[in-house]
């Protein structure tokens, strides 16, 4: 079925992390085939750094890893969704997820 | 705030649908500017289908639209996530959610 997965011409696919007991997304981040074997092999997250241009294992530098309980996939098989537990916050700001930013529309002007 | 939004070099960024009250993600499409503003303006979801190149707004076709009740952007501002409620089925294959196929390590294999 991994075959399947229809990576873009770059190779990667959109994941998207989320928190197995709260349901809350955490971040979003991009897998390549390596990553995504990777994920599935060592039940941790891993993804593929587009601006290091290498292979990430999540929380290697920062120690807060995901340990990944349940790896989907959507029905035309090109964004991959996991569910698991971080072993802190996720986000490089220290947030415990990316999305802490809120939008309105007041943010249309200006 | 929109405009620091950091669409791609196809003007586009992922947006990732989620149920206000379960925390189920339901699907993952993409916006352009004009998706977005009118998903703030109008409180239902817009994205941008790649495969018509055309806007989109979720629903028109299915009756099946996504009221939106929270618009996020993530840390880097390259991804953005919508909460709200859909008025029925998001996945064009009639299941509730998109992601409804679970991968595991047998996948690997064959």
């Amino acid at each position: 079925m991994l075959k399947d997965i229809k990576f873009n011409k770059d190779g990667l696919v959109p994941a998207i992390a989320q928190d197995a007991d709260t349901g809350e997304v955490l971040m979003l981040a991009y897998m390549n085939a390596e990553s995504l074997k990777r994920t599935l092999e060592s039940g941790q997250a891993w993804f593929y750094s587009r601006s290091r241009q290498e292979l990430w294992h999540k929380g290697a530098t920062s120690g807060n890893f995901i340990n990944v309980s349940e790896v989907w996939k959507d029905c035309d098989s090109d964004t991959i969704l996991i569910k698991g537990k971080a072993t802190g916050p996720v986000c490089h700001t220290g947030n415990k997820t990316c999305f802490f930013q809120e939008l309105t529309e007041a943010d249309l002007e200006g």
